[in-house]
């Protein structure tokens, strides 16, 4: 509870039409993306400029009050969930592209700019944005820099860190914070930049950014090969970085993804393949001409039952949406469903297919995987009922040891979620003790009052580790 | 001086012939590639594992004795040189490159392996490494990870720290921390890799680097262009991004770059020129041929007086050495050169380079500019004689000038080269006391006693600003 005298003064910084603290705001902003999950505020507020936020934070600092910074809460690790209570801040007024700069491929925008209608607009300019995530459509900036969102382009342009040049951040203490600019190279002390991306809204609230465009491909061509054997589909991985092609998309989905995905989307996906890879690239023409043309003879080598290429763009892009809607396809299913993103280097993305799907036979649980092949970030999505408390707990555990399994291979936890309150107790098995305790520093020399999105990222208790039979 | 008790456990750790307290070890490792500085260390120390690295730190925080970590010490900021004494930590035994992995395009290596030796052995197994600081052909990867080297391709490339995906790293308490991975997402925790990155030696000692490979580009074209008119070169610099080009290097160097470049490689370059622009693009050999006519008429039209296309590799090489040679080539004129490396958004390089004639006039000092133009990171680079302290006072003066400009458009004041001592009085200036306060905060999180590489980056005093002249 905020007392009075508290949201007078928010009040008054926003106006009164923008601080709520009415029960519908109230259970509007207490859940996000996150299954399972959900802590009332005590007020929503949605500021419009860097100065109300740097306000804001100077009151919330004064009165020791937690504050989870929102874009529009399409995370799946429980980011913006305010499970300590506080202020939600929402960003969505924040939402203008201030200046796309020609000259230096860069644009300047606010956190709330929806991902998607971004994209759109610089491929307009004929510019390039790459990271999108599966959520773009509904995900802001703000958010993406938060959990540093990654996507289907990854393999070949990066994620959101790799695009962020520059940042306005307003600090706790409520200090406006300026890093980077329009600069490729700056080594101006340690790089706070990169260090703010990705800290999921746990060390300052972003106001601005300063994002790098890419001259926009000059075209894309989009092929689907269909595996009997999912060791096909893995080696077809290997073989294409091998060769050194780097396609610009490169999705796998197992045979459970199949079925459902195309129970959803109805595209004519084989039900009968173990594994299908949607693979685009994009370029110059010559060069995605050759590409693909080596690519689909490497997926011949490899077995793959069929090789289609999408004769249009239309196509290429259902066969993409089909892909993207995997999330919502399997959320039809049953009523909850776990979508997670356990990485491993790419040369061992078959064997922790395989290894989630012994796995979710030994708990019993239902668990069907697609994701980025080409940069090993898998999604291993479990259907599962929040009402059955006992087949909750298998999943779990399911996970638990995915996650364990994951890190033996050489991956992590996460690849693109975010720990926020869901990874936290495992976060210790991936970074060490060592790797804690560093990190709570950071945390203390941003944040010492410990109020911008309290209790996430570090566990009260790790996780006591899966003990994995190897062999 | 260490005591006699500290000696003998070094030596224990690592041998008596790699513990050295000798004068000609202390000599030897009391300066670095910074001008007007020296300091002895008490001890120079070799560790050849991550496990002697630990123990060495281990001692280190026991008895508070700072450690500089060393790889060839060509650094320009004054970062490896002990300004308070202790051991000075040289990791050249530690030089292996472990692993270079396929099938994932990543290295695994040593700090202490020589870049330019590790970028040879790479593109002879057909991939690519692109960080390519002109001191390569003696500076090592721990070196260039410490201070996020740049070079000659970071328009197009980036710089180290979009190339390293995971460090062993051994804290100051001599604990062993290890980040990332073969992952190309990886958002577990906060970002320590890319935070390592560029931390110059002052937060851990990198002991293993994975470092990500990309394919080697199948051809590349070199040609220089020349102008009468500096703005002419700069405005072709612009057009080129304007018209989505991105040459792999763009260079700059300046009329007085030009004369001592080339009476030091006698090429023949054109003396009576404001400005040269040596430009190369590499790739696929269709787009190489479409970019580099593009580029070729982009110069015509922003009035170059000549350009010119290397002919053969050879032709090519010799423009790269005789620009990576303008150091060297401007070491040559006067005993002292100091050479730095203020950098500007792309489409300010033309005012950057005449405001710093103007300040050099002003000054009544000699500074020559070259750089890399592409990314808005010049070198301007006075010749002086460290012996005639008003000379230097006023080439001081000229510097503090210098930065300002570059922050004023937008800039900063180091772009390659790192804070270490020489830019520690000018960081406030760019970062703000916000960003002071939050680095100095994680530089407790990970050094608590201060003895990694203490007195750098974090100056005593801000220098006073200079009162720039508008307009």
């Amino acid at each position: 509870m905020l007392n009075e005298s508290v949201v007078q003064q928010l009040k008054s910084i926003v106006g009164d039409a923008y601080f709520r603290i009415d029960q519908e705001a109230l259970i509007a902003h207490s859940y996000d993306g996150t299954p399972m999950l959900q802590a009332l505020p005590d007020g929503v507020i949605y500021p419009e400029t860097t100065e109300q936020v740097s306000e804001i934070m100077r009151i919330a600092s004064q009165y020791v009050i937690p504050v989870v910074t929102r874009g529009s809460g399409s995370n799946l690790c429980g980011g913006t969930t305010p499970v300590s209570g506080g202020i939600v801040m929402v960003m969505h007024r924040m939402n203008r592209i201030i200046e796309i700069d020609m000259e230096n491929l860069t644009a300047t925008v606010q956190p709330g700019v929806i991902t998607g209608e971004f994209i759109t607009h610089v491929e307009e300019l004929g510019l390039f944005y790459p990271p999108d995530p599966s959520s773009m459509k509904i995900s802001t900036i703000g958010g993406n820099i938060a959990e540093c969102s990654g996507g289907l382009r990854g393999l070949k342009y990066g994620t959101t860190k790799d695009y962020v040049l520059g940042l306005t951040a307003v600090l706790p203490s409520g200090e406006v914070l300026k890093t980077g600019g329009k600069l490729t190279k700056d080594v101006a002390g340690y790089d706070l930049t990169k260090l703010l991306v990705g800290s999921e809204g746990t060390l300052a609230v972003v106001t601005e950014a300063i994002l790098k465009l890419v001259p926009k491909p000059k075209t894309k061509k989009t092929m689907v090969a269909m595996y009997k054997d999912i060791y096909g589909a893995a080696r077809t991985v290997s073989s294409i970085i091998k060769q050194q092609i780097i396609p610009a998309t490169l999705e796998i989905l197992d045979n459970a993804t199949i079925q459902v995905v195309d129970d959803f989307a109805k595209i004519g996906l084989p039900r009968d393949m173990e594994a299908i890879l949607i693979i685009e690239q994009d370029g110059e023409p010559e060069v995605v001409e050759r590409d693909m043309a080596s690519i689909y003879h490497i997926c011949e080598q490899e077995q793959a039952d069929r090789i289609e290429m999408a004769q249009t763009r239309e196509q290429a892009e259902q066969l993409l949406t089909a892909r993207r809607s995997a999330f919502t396809a399997l959320a039809r299913l049953r009523p909850t469903t776990i979508l997670e993103d356990a990485t491993v280097p790419r040369s061992k993305i078959a064997d922790m297919v395989l290894k989630t799907n012994a796995i979710a036979k030994k708990y019993n649980v239902s668990i069907a995987t697609f994701g980025h092949a080409g940069d090993g970030n898998l999604h291993p999505t479990a259907t599962t009922d929040a009402r059955d408390q006992e087949e909750v707990h298998r999943v779990e555990e399911a996970f638990a040891e995915i996650f364990e399994a994951a890190i033996a291979l050489g991956g992590t936890i996460t690849g693109e979620h975010g720990v926020g309150i869901v990874k936290a107790p495992y976060l210790e098995w991936k970074v060490g003790t060592a790797g804690i305790e560093i990190m709570k520093g950071i945390k203390a020399a941003f944040d010492p009052q410990n109020i911008l999105n309290p209790n996430k990222m570090f566990a009260k208790e790790t996780k006591k580790r899966v003990v994995i039979q190897h062999g």
